[in-house]
């Protein structure tokens, strides 16, 4: 899986919502009702990074969730977390 | 609930399995076999948190759990702390 140029991450990232580029990774933070609904959005994302055989490096207090996605061993931001990102889009929407 | 003074930390972080305190929290880290693995303990704590209306600061990425524990109100380490802390020493034990 081949590291994105700058270029690339930012045409992809204008197709997201309120996701940013930093530091070799994506990174968004989104925040819910109480801690009940943000881990429950946790879970859902668990099942999906698990289904997609890559995971994010996250953080939670309470109701605010933290993501970060790139991919380790491309030392940089791949396809793979872009599918993700896309897929944690969804989830939220749906939610 | 009344923050508790560093000699009161020192002396109940010695009845933890590798717990330390610094700025304000007291912190753990865990090392699983997988992120499933990591997540399903991420789960049970999740319910315990919950129960107690006490949630952690926590980070995950794949197989690693960092968790700090503080009690924003009291702006330091509090007996909820340690309830918790306890709480995810069992979870943690019967994995």
């Amino acid at each position: 899986m081949e590291k994105l140029s700058e270029d690339q991450i930012d045409k992809k990232l204008a197709k997201l919502d309120g996701w940013k580029y930093s530091k070799n990774a994506i990174h968004t933070s989104f925040q819910f009702e109480n801690f009940k609904d943000a881990f429950t959005v946790m879970t859902r994302i668990a099942f999906e990074a698990e289904a997609q055989q890559h995971h994010p490096n996250w953080g939670n207090v309470y109701n605010e969730l933290e993501i970060s996605l790139s991919t380790h061993d491309a030392d940089g931001v791949t396809e793979k977390d872009f599918k993700l990102a896309q897929a944690i889009e969804e989830i939220i929407e749906a939610g």
